[in-house]
């Protein structure tokens, strides 16, 4: 595939706005020394280039761009829309958020402005109108860039207004409003639309932000993220107006929880998104998402935001330590990254974010550790970095990720306040990573048929088709996982009747008749046919087998002896039932046996401690080496041999990788 | 006595309005199936039955009140006004509750409407009045059910309003006021009534909830009860009012703290409430609530809801274990209910509960688990259900348990924030639980004569009359039990001047001049005259005897050698007074004291781990004897030979007794 | 220097208004036996006083008065403005103020004034000239007490007005304000006064009171502090305007963050303070805060405010163990105290602070273990108190304690969330408290040139002029030890570009070029020339000397062997920088050099685990000996043969002192 770049970008935020002019010098230098090619400008100066309704003043934006033009950048153009001027909520306050409280905010801090204000919309807008017309012929502007890290909920009367014309759209009449949400329960159904207000802490979320009715908060949270998606539409349309070939994004964050992104990237040219871990995450959680990222198109994507070294939003805000943002970095290219850029390149003197990381710190100068490190990895890249520009990552295991199941998995009242989604993602992924087993992260509507195995933790909510999508997937001879709290409810958070796992039911071959909950200093036991034990908690399905083969049972309790974990033949695939959160050990055990069966297996033979991932052009393969772990890892045989891309030697058996250490091998296909 | 019922109701909410009318056929069946025999119906129909102001439609409940009085069930008719319509909120906003942060509500959950709100109060006894001229002369209907679970606050204008009118009538004058709240501290002299305002998080309790002022404090709260109380009464009224031999009551909830309940029962036909013990909640702790619902009208009372299995809304919603939801049922008897009804009969499939246990899970069928345990217990309770009916529990010991004490004691500022009312009452019914000693739990102004031992814990408001009431008890050979925080202020918080514990001085002959609070690292040892030592924390009374007997004293600090218990003999009886909290089995040396030597003895006379609850009739006592340990236990000696009222077959000596197991013996008189 | 008092103000508040005359009599007779002296009045009656706008009642302060003034107490008189009349805030709502969640409060509560509504001032002033008027011609008045504890804050729309007046003045044009807090940052440019709005949680605090700009937020309780200061500063003008030799005071609340007490300090006449150490406060910590109370003028000062026995607002309030609260009181004294006075003379009987201890309990007798301590320390104070009267602590040792820097401090975004200003300060004051070395608490605009030793750490804010006068002490032969998170910002928090520590770095000697912060979990270890190891925590300076000494290193992770502790010859002195947190052995070992290296001692050669804090007369030094350990304590020989300013004996060597004893050793100068 074609990547959307000719080079791998590499730069990031950068503020000369924020700086006197011989500062900007210095900068273009030490840039350059950096092997940085790349900087995204425009990100919060809505006040500076309209400092009023009826004026603009680009002049200082024109220096910026003329100048990163002349030393040929790839310039990333932000559109400043996402922190509100004060003069705009001064004059028109509702361009500002009403909290969950209900409570209207006041000038100040960012991402806080509604999406559903009319006056927003129109000088976001005119704004990007006027910036795509100014720098249309600029051919250094790679990338638009609407807006920043979308977020944040607003629950003000034009929200709630427009929240009715959504329903209406959606549902076309009450009785149809009344039947998704079950207001028969508690009698809350509805005669008139405007009957309907926001469900926030003054509603159905009164008691601490759990919700009486899930369906008005599943669907309140639809509806706000499609109200962000309209906001960046708007604004990607003003632009594509002028410029119709532009390349257009906005930088996602993640897991975040208020946006479905898999909605949102089908809007987007390019995804990009902020990759912030924490000192404690796991590296397999930033590989997982990762993958979510680059599963959002199924396309390489854009690092658009990490640190060169520390944050400072969070509790403790370590340094990265000689060699991890590197490793970091060539990590984030091997899950289907084509740019690498920070925030930021020089760090502000004041502000909330002074003590973020930058590349170049407070002192000024390029005689740094972050510095050098980020040079050298600028060097790195610049050598052949386009080597692999638009390579492709290949996987025979996917696993679903759903924001619909996110958000009503988390809006359950009961049977446990402890279950997390991501985390029972995280846990399944985590084997694959384990063993190096590639992984595409996949929406519930993507394409089944080029996976071997498909993973479906916690599928608690199984919307229309999607039964018979997964059922067509198995009977072909896919291999389906799936776990406890899956198959209850319908895209309206109603139960599907008739037995858990409801829709699941007949290809997992088992019916669940009661769901335990586990207190925290609880757990149960699960025995395997060999007599092997593992610990599981936190939930324990009591369920019934239905045809499905019966691998594991619990072993205490009044329901030991009944099944924990199945297996059920279905066409000419195969479903495994997880019934309980199984210790890592346990659950390894189950997908080792649901993917040896499918000849599922990871890029090298050999069990290793390192993380080796992979992507492909037609005619190369790139093993991305590296060493997350605290101990010195010897090099797989099965490398050997092959050219490292970075040093232009070749790999030698035996050859010991410190922690961070990376090699990126190659092997012709 | 004569029962209210005619046989043992058993059933619980059924909701058939949220499913379609084959499923209404089906559940008949299934019912009958479990030997369900009740239904409680209309609890939260409000809209459907009211869709707009001037129109009622009830059309689907006569179809639900015909179809169960075929069936020839005890209907339970609720009365819908514990959820307000959206159409009724929309129209008039000050229906809905304004909350502790001074934020009105809008639309959404239920139990939150405002109680003085005159359009609630309106159209609640318009519709309740409909409902019982509609069902007048239906005979199944067997108890109107007022509202549900009344609980929440309010601090709108309408209830500030109304607070000064409740005060006026109370006081009478401004200066008594003044004087009650004693608001020369801090110069809040109030000098006209409308400068009164409700004590919130935005006026008294502007501190996280901590009070400037107990004394408006604690009226609001017997205000806020009153005013909830007023809403019951305007809707028994209203059903009395047309149907004057209705028998009315609502669901109550244990030991809420929001509610007088022993003011309310006055005004009640029958005690009801719902127990929902978590999975933690000491058995002990269950039986006490049990005898204090029992003792609001020391009558026998329903059991309105419980699971059959687990619940949805707590942290973690453990299943019932196999055979625990009968052993609950036969403790609540045990304790005195009339009625074992579930919520519910029928899992919802949407909406907040959906995860609460019913008798029919969603897989809609009688073929669980849960099921059989229902339909098993159905049919004991069929077989001799009226052989207990409005038998009567006795007791020879009463706990004083008071509203007012409760809420004064936790908005006391000092001595430590550590101190909660119920769990001190459960310190001390736990001893005569582990004896099987019946115990009543009894009011302020209840009569005291009929028993041989008071314990008052922690009675830290000694209101008008008290003094004399338990003085009277003591003389006249009563024994009684007090504590710590005892006897400190006067109806209105305010001090009884002269030395703790102030109008108990004289009968507990002793004088406390200070109070230590210990840290929760902290604690004391208290030992007694043959050198027993037991801890002791949380308060520690340094005290002085006034003529009472020092049982134990202080064994370290520099209050070592002072008294930590004491006994006084006052007219013919006896005051024991525990200066600090003791570990259970130095305040069970005290309490065997106590009770020895008045005689007061479990009901049977042997140690055991079993629960042994007595319910007499004139002519029989049934011993039900159930076994909450996780240990087997051995039937008691003295048990062997009686008949067991289910099996049929009589008790033998050796019996052992499995987790959950029950047994009913009776015993002629 | 000359005492503002004759004697040893001893006494406390004192509230007849609260009670019937013939307790007033029996409070005189009860109050001579305990040799109280003084009395503070009329705190909290304003309510009393002016019943409403027009009318004012001082019939019950007069026969306060005359009562007092018949038994020559020293009579404070308050002016009764901390609490509004609940007349006042029902006809002017905005005199209550608005709290940080934007919510206006209704009447209740204390302290809670907004000082920016002009009918606040407008009846506090008119009221103060009322008192001074009706009392100017009393001289048992000694002192004038302004208001009580002032604190709480206000966001309304005065507030927020006032605010733009004061950045007004402050910074006079828009830019300058734009400059200071970096607004281009975030694209928060103001092109208006009136765009900007106060910062709380609706606006640039909306974060959990985490901000997104410090410099608005600084400068939010700057003004703030200011608009306090204001009010204080009225009315201490309308008694000045009448009595112009008024001694006049508000009480403190030592560590308090809300106000600059250093410049309130300015505007009186003499400082007072309020002292409520918790039961595990270190005694040290009590001590630092008496050192910084002292330092506010440099000058003695009075205790205003202290329980005799417990608190009722802390979670565990404990009682003072025999001998504590004397103990207390002389290190009081000890510190600077030229008073003793409590809260409060007699216990209420209702309100939040009925257990709050008093010299009169509620059993309203002498005949108590707390009235006998009062009395004896009464008896104590009135035979030698003149003696120590308006002595004077000397100190080599200077501490810098700075509102700028606390504020500032706990704004900051990053590194690590558990930064507190104050227990760090705390952890150096500890090491000189531990040696019994003398330490002022000094602004950073103190005279440094008294000092041989200047501890400044965490001084993360560098104001203009800072720098030069740091220079300057140290070119002139002074020590100056600061700490990581120095030097960071400027006085509007923006950052000091050139490398941390910024002004500092050249006298220091280093430069430091990354900061780790470590997880609660975390740890590293330091390691002296001579081999000795100490561990370290929270932050870590990743620091380069630039001339400076490296006396101690990091032991592991990749900065292993970069100096931790460094110092530096700068003129004739010496800047020690310590570069994290050290353990306080460790910290001792370089405080040790620093000070031994200026011959800094303590008040005595031994060293000992009693403290010994000095006060100076001309002629005279009295050493306050003082055991606050568990533990026996020996008196030191070089005490040995001085005089016992209590019992006139001489004290002599192997003199045993038990926990909370006193001795106040003399030595003639």
């Amino acid at each position: 595939m074609q990547s959307k770049f000719k080079r791998i970008l590499f730069g990031g935020d950068y503020n000369p706005n924020q700086w006197p002019k011989e500062v900007w010098k210095q900068d273009m230098a030490y840039f350059k020394d950096a092997h940085i090619n790349s900087a995204t400008i425009n990100v919060f100066s809505w006040a500076k280039i309209q400092p009023s309704e009826n004026e603009y003043n680009f002049t200082e934006l024109d220096e910026i761009v003329d100048m990163l033009s002349n030393e040929n950048y790839d310039i990333v153009m932000a559109t400043s829309t996402a922190a509100l001027p004060a003069w705009m909520v001064k004059k028109y306050p509702d361009t500002m958020s009403t909290d969950y409280e209900g409570r209207q905010h006041k000038f100040g801090a960012r991402h806080n402005f509604c999406p559903n204000s009319l006056v927003y919309q129109k000088y976001a807008k005119a704004l990007v109108t006027e910036l795509a017309k100014r720098y249309s012929d600029n051919k250094n502007i790679s990338v638009w860039h609407i807006n920043n890290e979308y977020g944040g909920y607003c629950y003000c009367d034009n929200c709630q207004k427009q929240f009715r014309v959504w329903l209406k759209d959606k549902y076309k009449t009450l009785d149809a409003v009344n039947d998704a949400w079950n207001t028969e329960f508690w009698g809350h159904t509805f005669y008139d639309w405007d009957e309907i207000v926001v469900p926030n802490e003054l509603s159905e979320e009164a008691w601490g932000g759990m919700t009486s009715f899930a369906g008005i908060s599943t669907d309140y949270r639809r509806f706000y993220s499609d109200s962000m998606l309209n906001c960046y539409k708007l604004e990607r349309d003003a632009v594509k107006a002028i410029i119709p070939d532009a390349l257009v994004t906005t930088n996602l964050m993640g897991t975040f929880k208020g946006l479905d992104y898999f909605k949102w990237a089908k809007e987007m040219d390019i995804v990009s998104w902020d990759n912030y871990p924490a000192y404690d995450t796991p590296w397999s959680m930033v590989a997982m998402t990762h993958d979510l990222m680059r599963g959002l198109k199924d396309e390489p994507f854009m690092l658009m935001e990490q640190t060169p070294s520390q944050q400072n939003w969070q509790h403790y805000n370590s340094l990265k330590r000689p060699g991890q943002m590197r490793a970091q970095s060539y990590q984030t290219i091997a899950h289907g990254a084509d740019t690498i850029q920070f925030f930021q390149l020089r760090r502000s003197k004041g502000g909330c974010e002074k003590f973020h990381g930058a590349v170049i710190a407070h002192v000024g100068t390029n005689d740094t550790r972050v510095f050098r490190e980020t040079a050298l990895l600028g060097r790195e890249l610049e050598s052949f970095g386009t080597r692999t520009l638009g390579t492709r990552n290949k996987s025979d295991v996917g696993i679903i990720f759903d924001w619909d199941n996110y958000w009503a998995l988390e809006y359950t009242s009961g049977p446990t306040r402890d279950l997390k989604y991501v985390d029972q993602i995280h846990h399944y992924y985590e084997y694959f990573y384990n063993k190096n087993i590639s992984v595409d992260m996949i929406p519930v509507d993507g394409d089944f048929s080029k996976y071997k195995v498909i993973a479906a933790p916690v599928l608690y909510m199984v919307k229309e088709g999607m039964k018979e999508r997964l059922e067509q997937f198995v009977k072909n001879g896919g291999t389906l996982i799936t776990t406890f709290m899956s198959g209850i409810v319908d895209q309206s958070d109603n139960v599907h009747l008739g037995g858990y796992p409801g829709p699941l039911r007949e290809m997992a071959g088992v019916w669940v008749e009661e769901i335990d909950a586990l207190a925290p200093e609880q757990s149960n036991t699960v025995s395997f046919s060999d007599g092997k034990e593992y610990k599981c908690n936190l939930l324990c399905d009591l369920m019934h087998p239905e045809g499905a083969e019966v691998l594991a049972t619990y072993e205490s309790d009044f329901y030991a002896g009944m099944p924990a974990v199945t297996k059920n033949i279905y066409g000419k695939g195969h479903v495994y039932y997880v019934a309980t959160q199984l210790e890592a050990a346990g659950l390894a055990r189950v997908l080792d046996e649901a993917t040896n069966e499918v000849s599922v297996s990871g890029v090298i033979a050999e069990e290793t401690g390192l993380e080796i991932t992979c992507r492909e052009s037609e005619n190369t393969r790139f093993y991305f080496v590296m060493n997350f772990t605290d101990e010195k890892q010897t090099l797989p045989a099965s490398l050997a041999g092959m050219v490292d891309l970075i040093t232009g030697e070749a790999a030698k058996e035996g050859d010991v990788m410190n922690k961070w250490d990376v090699k990126i091998l190659q092997e012709a296909l």
